[in-house]
């Protein structure tokens, strides 16, 4: 834990206040800025390790604040109402640093995850290719024995925070083994040689976010930095944190539209009136409303749900026993359909005005639409829930 | 309490288990003669009473099983799988014995509420007029002062159970005074001169459940049969609960759309297949159980909301001061919405056979609309919500 | 020709007008008695015969009106106003006219179609089954030569009219033989011995119309009886003609929705105002109007494509030829589905007297969920316009 | 007409060719470019004047191609499937064009109209101002009377092609006249002092187009250049074209996802299979074409209603009673919306990759988004219908 860190951890209610105040002084009202294409401004998360809230997520063990997947929840909410991106590139560490946590041995832990909250640490997972797209298990990474090494070969297409993070979780087939058991999931040191970051991807949205195109050759790391367990199911469990925050992130942006919406009204001539005393508004505004709290209330409830299972005797066991959890695939599933109809509703609203850069909706529509997107897309996850969750008529609600 | 009631009461868990077998053996599968128009069917519920479960949410005091609202959104769920209009004749008691509950005095809650689990009992509550619909603001039903008796004159146009009720719960406005305080609610006992069931509406769904025109005249109570507090707020009070309810109606009838759908598509042959291998009716149907999830998770958080309140040391002025609680606002609207949505899909699974009588789908489409109509409609909760939650900015979400 | 029909024939406005002041007059404001399941009201339909309008699209020739496609969308827009089941019983004769008068003998469209115009008459068309639902390729109707007749044995699922029409045209396969050519249709007189109309089915809307289940047993017809080309072609071009004026009948109960909901709101009071004066009712009535044009339109450029191969030398082979016309199939998915929209936020507009039977919103909202799913549902007809009208690059638009 | 002008002008078909070539050739394929907010690259629309279509809607009269509206829509949509942006560019000269034709001087229109075909000409028209929006009742722009000349005063917010188009047709108020007769349309020629560009707006979509603010000065012309008509319903009226054809962007752009989605299905593995064989995928597509081909025939009814009043006798006059076509409302309302599904759906098609800038389709859902903004938004839209075609109820359809 780095030493300027206050102590005792903060309860979940400051918690949650110092982010507030560091979005909105740190990051509110650069939508411009955020947009622009530039780096990743990782200088300016900087604070939040002052305030011992980097990777917030961590166990006080390694030096992090312990804080909750539903204490994340509004976090989330919270950067994202300033800056999709850069809460995108803060919560996204957890889906590497969960998988670490749950199958890596003690000494990886006691590493990687203490390396996190020592100095301001990210991490990264990277899983689809090009041809594979999010069908993870036709991948073409191979992973070879040499010794007490393991040898990485193949392209990562999409993987956010790998161009800075300070390790990779790969994934890779062992050459010539079958079945499930052929899959692994393996963490690469920042400086290994053999990675080399080929290109940053030009996004449409989130895009103070680095998303990476990553390429392995002959990258070898001690077999002991092979996680525990089947690899295809390791990140299925990896993406349950992942997916409820990234739900999360929908309802940041949606809260920030509303009120840009009420901001705008305000001030709005419309027939002699002002656009916020129009019953159409009033209405419009009311439901999304009414959707942003159902929102929050889903995040949430996937996220105890995510709790409960880390309150478990075993949860790495657990959770290979579980898998995705539904929650978590209709937090995403459902905060990424109704942003969007929010974000839709939203970029009506402010006339000619809201098709110009002068105002940010074009940035929160790109940035909402992610959603959506990342970590499979709904016709995919619609598919699972019904062969999961649906087919077994015992696990329908 | 009836004198074959097991005791101690059940668990929450056994309570449900209880209430599931009473709707599958019960009610599941007589979709006809509940869409058929006949009266109510209170002698089928009888069995609930033996269980100690009608009224299921009034307190053990009174003799009730003392089950929480969180709770009842699972038991509402069961009930309306198997018929949504039971589901609401036995739901909708809440409405008038919560506001009996929270604002009559001691007397009136011994004689009244020990009633409803003595025998199997029913409550009424009578706001809607034909001129003021729900603006209740404006009702023309008149309250008049004399001796020790309150007078009522008026006519009440929508009320669920008044035909069978022991007591209705009548909002009237004293007068010749004015403003908030003029407004009343008054407890009316069963077989009281001077009030006539005027007709039983013939509703397009809920079919089984009674809904009625009552007219009161010169029907004279006692005064201590008047609630405690402002009458407009008192109504606004009660209907929190039942308006959760009514969510988790739609939550249970679109839970059995699924279900016929899958049972549907099993056996269905498309293009030398199964319609159940059908990656588009996969799709549809994943798409359903994440909706259905949010349904039910959004009803459980409003429920929470309304438990947690009535845990409070003194719970009736808690909700005066709180009045609607935005959760169950959003809990029907959210539920209402979706739900039609859900049969709306349903209703084109089916082909020709699904516009025809022979599947129950036409039932259960006209059952679950009443989810956004009843209780106030959807523009008139999105004006309420924006009103309250959101002009006010530190109500927003 | 009925004696009795002034002659020359109408002009298109006339016999527009004319149609129109028979609904308004005979039609309207009867929506209960056409809910109710009673027998078909054929009486009603006859004053249309003494106007020389029944099967007003049949040619001169056969001593029709020889109205077009065209002119009948709004004609059966008009009926569909005041009924919808009277609409569909009058239109639908055209599915087993269009396929007698373009694929019938000589003999046979004298003979069958003049009978039409001389009496008040209806044509059926006989397709479904139950095993093979829309999917007519698998259907299991034979038919077999003897002499110089054709037996035919099977039962049919669905076929409105059928159960007084003058005749029917059933669509069988050959047995034994293979392929397409294997496929027939064949005109069956009423009265011909082996036809047993197994039962009326009950419709959840479109009550006032008759839907049949149908058996033949052996049933003998002259093999000059058989229309002459592939059978599911002609079943394919005969679709063309009533699918679009089943988009047509949508677009007159849209119509008829949107009126109703303009008396309602003229004396619905409102916050001291009427409910038509509000501005989120003109919104959703604006909306519901611009919807309505685009329907009609939709509706028109599909007839006027259907007129446009029935003026050409040879439609009949020119129809063999195109097969299904992309312009129809999007009238009836698209009216179907936008109808649907009208038909929801109808249904929402008269709070809780709409969810009454003294409002006739239930009957509409039954009534247009046939155009999605009479004679092909969306998911069927949207595979057919990707196969048919998309993966030929040249045929899209 | 320009000299290498080849003559006579072209068949419809033959235009509509010729443009599909030119946008194939010159535009297609440069989505990055057109998309970066370069200045309008109005030379690479040259080719167009060569081949004499410029302008095409201009009457022959006046060098034009003397191309119809209802051709205008087709070569629009064939614009806008290479890029938005210079479609727009290309057609909003006719707001203005159409507004000399109709309501200018034989001199104006011989001098104007004839300098677009003679050069490659734009004309851009100025209504809307910041505090007023698109209300322009309660523009501020004033007009002077100055001897023979008028003065105009004031600041204009959206004018796209007023950067360099050969006039300005300016929207201003007499100073102290009252009324509808007080409104003025008035045509200012490049160049003439007192014009200052403020700047050009930054775009959220069509950024290949030029929109910017202008403010005028003490600008002096002649009142001869003062249109012959009520500003308001002049620039009614002239929104009545400019209106259709922005609905055919969408028609066009609608079309370009359409085949973007194709081109990637066909190569997309997807579970052994390609994505183009899903069942799923085939749904949306035909969904899609099912749709686009009710986008074209609602912009096509509503260019012939136009093109009809166009070919009347006194089509200035007529216009002026009618003021805005409903139909022309209609398209642009309806084309926006469902071009803004398409998008939508199309954006969550390509995975990650759509994500990025690597697929061009974060361009297109911008630069359909602005189908629904520009010229007054469905709001605006939705309650201009309810009053002028609703409220008298014999102008419903």
């Amino acid at each position: 834990m780095h030493p300027d860190v206050q102590s005792p951890a903060l309860s979940s209610a400051e918690a949650l206040r110092t982010f507030r105040e560091f979005a909105q002084s740190t990051l509110l009202g650069h939508d411009a800025e955020f947009d622009s294409g530039a780096e990743p401004p990782l200088e300016l998360y900087r604070p939040l390790h002052k305030l011992g809230l980097m990777n917030w997520w961590l166990p006080t063990e390694y030096g992090g604040a312990g804080l909750s997947l539903a204490d994340s929840v509004d976090i989330v909410s919270e950067l994202a109402y300033a800056d999709a991106g850069s809460a995108f590139t803060l919560l996204i560490s957890i889906l590497g640093s969960s998988m670490v946590q749950l199958y890596g041995s003690q000494e990886l832990k006691e590493r990687y995850l203490t390396a996190m909250t020592r100095e301001p640490g990210y991490a990264s997972a990277l899983g689809s290719e090009r041809a594979a797209g999010s069908e993870l298990i036709n991948l073409t990474t191979t992973l070879t024995r040499r010794g007490d090494d393991v040898v990485l070969n193949g392209e990562k297409m999409f993987s956010t925070n790998s161009g800075f993070a300070d390790y990779l979780v790969v994934f890779a087939k062992s050459a010539g083994a079958k079945g499930v058991a052929s899959y692994h999931a393996v963490l690469v040191p920042r400086g290994t040689p053999g990675v080399e970051v080929v290109k940053r991807w030009d996004m449409i949205g989130l895009r103070s976010a680095g998303t990476y195109q990553v390429e392995f050759t002959d990258c070898a790391v001690p077999s002991a930095n092979v996680l525990d367990g089947p690899g295809l199911k390791i990140i299925e469990v990896g993406l349950n944190s992942s997916r409820i925050l990234i739900g999360a992130i929908a309802l940041g942006v949606a809260r920030r539209i509303r009120d840009l919406c009420l901001e705008y009204a305000i001030a709005k001539p419309l027939a002699g009136h002002k656009l916020i005393e129009n019953a159409v508004f009033a209405g419009k505004i009311g439901q999304m409303e009414m959707q942003i709290e159902v929102m929050r209330n889903q995040c949430l409830a996937a996220a105890r749900d995510y709790d409960e299972v880390m309150a478990m005797p075993d949860p790495a066991r657990e959770f290979l026993q579980r898998g995705a959890l539904r929650s978590a695939l209709t937090a995403k599933m459902f905060c990424g359909q109704t942003g969007w109809q929010i974000a839709t509703v939203g970029s009506e609203m402010f006339g000619g005005l809201g098709y110009t850069n002068d105002m940010p909706i074009s940035k929160y529509l790109r940035d909402i639409r992610a959603v959506t997107i990342v970590e499979a897309g709904d016709d995919v996850l619609r598919e699972l829930v019904f062969r999961r969750f649906v087919l077994p008529s015992d696990r329908r609600i």
